[in-house]
């Protein structure tokens, strides 16, 4: 038995101020009206495969059964594949490059159930290029897949042990030796607000530790150098004040944010840069520090 | 008599780079998947409740019947309320933080039939953090009013009259005694094109002055000094020439502007800025300036 | 007989970060419930009508049937008439201002079959201003039209050959006398990812060349002068390697692109600049140049 879906929802670095997300509805209404498309984001800076494969993994879970289509593909046209891959026993099928970008999502989702690359043309659009697969291959899929079309139409089945996979790095302790006397971790991603989440949940701190943490940052006027900040866990935005708090985020990780105001730029920090999280103390109704110098 | 809405109509402070819009749009689908969801907009400036509850007040007349979701909503997880407001008889629902945000626009609709607190957590979704009330709280309650669930099944009952208020500024005359000399007004609103809307409307300005302005607003070269500029009404863009215009804007509103290019620019002023408009003089058909030097 | 339609694929420079665009949806939703609209895209920088026609004229081939909603309309207000024209055997209509905006597409969908001046305000909304047709104008007969209003009910009809033309540059041969010496073109779009859109498809240059090219830029050091670099045509961008590449895009025109990065900051280029192409060499395997002086 077939399965029609009808909802696409669609993640992309095409961004909003060309065509090219509008253009990718209008194939999928003009093939497949009844479906309905959400856009997740078009926001993925151009090429940045690893922010792609982690905003779709953060959204997996609030999609609703159905399609997702997911084009952030530098390689497009080349010899990499375009794959759909079946999760959840059918209720969902991620479409996009082999590179990467659906690996994390398909793992939330419980794993590959099913994958095939997309090879049969018969599914796709003529083109007179071959440098927007997103209009040319993936959607008009999407579009099939809605319609009730098999899985097995669009090309032969791929071992899903073999599909590229996700890299996505870990929190280290920062003392093989001793566990609790840090976590080494990374910035994963800073969203509008300037809130950082790093690499890390719950599990990933020492249940000794309280409150007040010490987070060890790169210096901003100073390559190679870090400074130290006190940060606080908070369970909300408000709770912060006028320094830098640890939250809980909306996705069951922790960042680093501010109350009102961007913590990345309140640390001058961005993706990438790493952080290592360490016991504090309860900040002092203490003097304050004074500097001779500047 | 439940009443079932089909529209959702949503403003956020979430901007699009991020996935928020998008699973907020997810949710709504996996719980009310006739409903449609009209972006108003998403690029609130971040936390700004102000221009939040401006722009909802500028839409208001034009959203179609059904439930509006408003979220700009730097207090979320705090002591702050989750609230949903009915107007025009049940013929729409407001649903937002209570922090002013949607107060203009419920004002606009005729003001509160009745307000409800989103304290049931049986109509929210579980969530890891207290970070994403658009997500876990606002999404699902504007899903099941879709749904037909009464707005008395998602909290107690609060006072209309009691819900935060709005602050938006009202002009004032430049001189108390003598009410024609001038208006001081503020800039509530720059647009993409760069009008600036103020807060005045064709009741604020004497019907004594005729179509030639003075404007006084603030000198970009120097703090606290004020710098005077000739200003024109006209009734669209084109009209403006290469001055500056005073055009009533679609909402309403008089707006300084300029044709093709940005009045905020041209006039170096923005949100908050003072503008005081006073009567001017017709520009004299005076001599072309000559300048020997380039 | 009259035809409803159910889609409208609406373009504009509105932007999102206004709630322009949402209201739009608004009024459209309010009078068409049943209709769909797909946003090609609100990027287009404002007031730019070529650029909107470019835009236009590249979603054309995939929008669906149904009508099109374009607006980017500086004259708005003034006497610049608003039109709607009809297409493919009314199978599209084009609804907009008579600036110019559709005609590129209009000439791509095989040109006007009927045209109409929107003059019948029984069709508009009750507007304050003349500021915003897309609002009281545009949106509105696009509802009306997918309502199986008949064309002929919005106005007068005019002679589309009497529309306004768009004015699209086309390439030229470097020496009248030897047209396989170059081609001037020029910078048609510059997208998200860098790639930079020419005015010349494979019809434009000579069959003799072969895929080393050299492309003569303006010299970003320098007012007036130019630089000289080698071009190799491919076919995706990962093919690119290093260099510049000369791609034949998605819409059937080539454009100048680099691998993973913009080559319009490599080649400091944009819209408008003039790019000369010629025949070239293949890259030797030369030695490194040495550079004595910084």
């Amino acid at each position: 038995m077939t399965r029609r879906h009808d909802t696409v929802s669609f993640l992309s670095d095409y961004g909003l101020d060309d065509e090219f997300v509008g253009v990718v509805h209008a194939v999928i209404r003009d093939l497949a009206p009844q479906a309905t498309v959400i856009d997740l984001t078009h926001g993925i800076a151009p090429c940045d495969v690893r922010a792609g494969s982690l905003a779709l993994a953060r959204s997996i879970a609030w999609v609703p059964e159905g399609v997702v289509l997911a084009v952030v593909d530098p390689g497009v046209g080349s010899a990499r594949r375009g794959i759909a891959v079946e999760v959840a026993g059918g209720a969902g099928v991620l479409i996009g490059p082999d590179n990467g970008l659906l690996a994390p999502a398909v793992a939330m989702a419980g794993g590959a159930d099913r994958a095939v690359e997309l090879t049969n043309t018969a599914y796709h659009l003529d083109a007179a290029a071959a440098t927007f697969d997103g209009r040319d291959v993936f959607a008009p899929v999407a579009a099939h897949l809605c319609n009730g079309v098999d899985l097995a139409e669009f090309g032969p089945e791929v071992d899903p042990a073999l599909l590229t996979p996700a890299t996505i790095p870990l929190p280290r302790p920062m003392d093989e030796d001793d566990p609790v006397a840090g976590v080494v971790a990374e910035v994963l991603w800073v969203d509008r607000f300037g809130n950082c989440q790093l690499n890390v949940g719950p599990d990933d701190l020492p249940p000794t530790w309280d409150r007040h943490l010490r987070a060890t940052l790169p210096d901003p006027d100073q390559v190679s150098a870090t400074v130290v900040r006190a940060v606080t866990t908070v369970d909300h935005f408000a709770a912060v004040g006028g320094g830098v708090g640890l939250v809980l985020d909306a996705y069951g990780m922790f960042a680093l944010c501010c109350d009102r105001r961007s913590a990345a730029v309140e640390l001058s920090i961005g993706v990438g840069d790493q952080v290592t999280l360490c016991p504090g103390e309860a900040p002092q109704p203490a003097a304050t520090p004074v500097s001779f110098t500047r």
